[in-house]
């Protein structure tokens, strides 16, 4: 797709992941759970994949489990909260996506106590959640990279803070980060984060659409709230989507070996960005050391009339998230909750990248975000 | 897959199906949640779709929310439930999949009454149905067509019989069916049927894996768990598998429209597999009007070792559901709750069927499973 700019809500799917699905479709037709030879055969290389994922993610192969998608892995983190029968409080982050924060109002009804924690100049320090962490304290969510302004946050060093209050006070706290915006974009290893789980989805690495993943350091203690058919050891029921989940792994393989070059193009596109909204007197929102992926700036007209107005002329962003689309207004609410003032978010508008654009289409996008200033 | 009977759980993706899929990959980059041109064509080919389906099940397309697959399209009546602060009486039967039945557990932690209904020699009837209903019952599950030995299930009837008790006590009552064996098997229209909500899979149609869809008569008096993106009006977030989608939709019409020529192949199929096994002396667990695609057995061997043996020949059959393997001999259970004596359970191996079956490979695993006999 020629001037796409809304990586960030889905990227193209690469041709070798599409290769890949195809291969596996006809390679594993039979059901995983099967126990003949071809059953057996498919399982062999799901499992095979489970582990090549968990290689990549510098994790244990027992620690990921296969999703359609990462709405889904939050979901299963989230409803078996809500099963438990005593509520604590939630440390949630007010930058997080809709498929985490969508349950806020249901861990109320169940009594659970959220407390909103903001992130200052589009920092969340290790101290301000520290000083949050109380005894009925039972989870903490943070993503890892926003996906409207790209902030990347110290996942590494919240977790620690969080692990020196368990210490301190010998209570376990659960913490998840939704790494969507994160996988081969930032450095990471699972283990060294020590995060308790984190969300993953294939569709925003090139890879298809309807997969994802979940790891959980501890699955062994983790209840779901259906076993369904018994799949990935009764977290999520459901045939494997085999051709999906390997597709998904060669997308991840691919996009973390590749990850070197294509930063640095993508930085190099990113300044061209940068630079020329600044020069043309725009602003900025995203902080100066977020993702090279994603830019969001204020654009003349409110987002939706930029966005159509670019649309027309073949260019394509984003206001707020493509998610946000669905639900009133939401992408605005997250950048008023991240510092953004009113009527700047009103107007933002988020450029994403991604391997496939070009330094040309990165000046031809100023030239069209000049033009439709003047209209 | 030659001699592969083991279609009731999973089926070979039709290449009609998975050329549609690769059509629609590189035609739908975009997300159907994007406001620019090409999400408003992703999301154009995603609503067309979700009409051309509506039409094959005779259903209004608002009915229908596409998901992950049948366990998830189940998952979001169950949770639904479980929200639900005054639990009432579910009636259940016990045939169903472990995807319905996994929640029996959890609808008793949460104050439910269960009532289990045990079809007899093969049947669940209208009266039987209608006796158990009082006024605290809120649900009723029923599947359309067992998965193990194949019983249909008179939906319409049994639906008829709850309306009737709805009139008479001004009481509404949610009648749920898990229709995954049913879709392009048997003949039924989603609004003749009156059922409240029904469930759907796209692998068992020669569709790709990780996808399904969800019949809900009132989607808009439905509340869903979670919102996520608020995708699908709020009961399924997630970005959309529109490629997934597409070949789902393409697969259930192609199904569809070769039903009645399927059917008699498959009829001609079936008869050469059970006149095989009744000459031989086998006892056939299915019951004489049960679909065409399937034919449960009592083996030589306990199940499990019958299948090995198969397998080792080259046959492809299986014992209960391919996801009873997950969940210990949750496929036996079914079978004795179904009526079936626990001696002949152990030894029950499934036979099923579809269009890639020919009667070559009919007279070819009858030979294999007396070779097995003597062995």
């Amino acid at each position: 797709m020629t001037n796409y700019f809304d990586s960030a809500a889905t990227t193209t799917v690469d041709p070798r992941v599409l290769d890949e699905y195809i291969r596996a479709t006809e390679a594993y037709q039979a059901n995983a759970s099967s126990v003949h030879k071809l059953g057996l055969e498919a399982r062999k290389a799901f499992e095979d994949a489970r582990r090549r994922f968990a290689l990549a993610l510098k994790a244990k192969e027992e620690s990921i489990v296969f999703t359609s998608g990462a709405t889904e892995s939050i979901n299963i983190v989230f409803s078996s909260l809500l099963r438990n029968p005593s509520p604590g409080k939630a440390i949630i982050s007010s930058a997080e996506h809709d498929a985490v924060s969508s349950f806020i109002p249901v861990l109320k009804e169940k009594g659970w106590e959220i407390d909103i924690i903001h992130p200052k100049k589009g920092k969340i320090s290790a101290e301000d959640l520290y000083a949050r962490l109380d005894r009925n304290t039972k989870i903490v969510a943070i993503m890892a990279v926003n996906n409207i302004l790209g902030t990347v946050f110290d996942i590494k060093g919240l977790v620690s803070a969080v692990r020196k209050f368990e210490k301190e006070n010998g209570k376990k706290i659960f913490f998840f980060s939704d790494m969507v915006q994160a996988l081969g974009k930032i450095d990471f290893s699972l283990e060294d984060m020590d995060v308790d789980a984190a969300s993953f989805s294939s569709h925003k690495i090139h890879g298809v659409k309807g997969c994802g993943a979940l790891y959980l350091k501890n699955s062994a203690t983790f209840t779901a709230i259906s076993r369904g058919g018994g799949q990935e050891r009764g977290l999520r029921g459901g045939t494997e989507n085999i051709a999906g989940v390997l597709a998904f792994v060669k997308a991840a393989e691919i996009y973390l070996k590749e990850k070197k070059e294509r930063d640095e193009r993508v930085k190099k596109i990113n300044s061209i960005i940068r630079n020329g909204l600044e020069k043309e007197g725009f602003k900025i929102l995203s902080p100066e050391d977020s993702s090279a992926y994603i830019i969001s700036y204020v654009s003349t007209w409110p987002s939706e009339v930029t966005i159509r107005m670019l649309s027309d002329k073949g260019f394509y962003v984003s206001g707020g998230s493509a998610c946000s689309n669905n639900s009133k207004a939401s992408g605005k609410k997250i950048l008023t909750e991240m510092g953004i003032e009113g009527r700047d978010a009103e107007k933002s508008v988020r450029i994403s990248l991604s391997k496939d654009n070009t330094e040309e289409e990165a000046y031809n996008l100023i030239n069209a975000i000049k033009e439709i200033r003047n209209v």
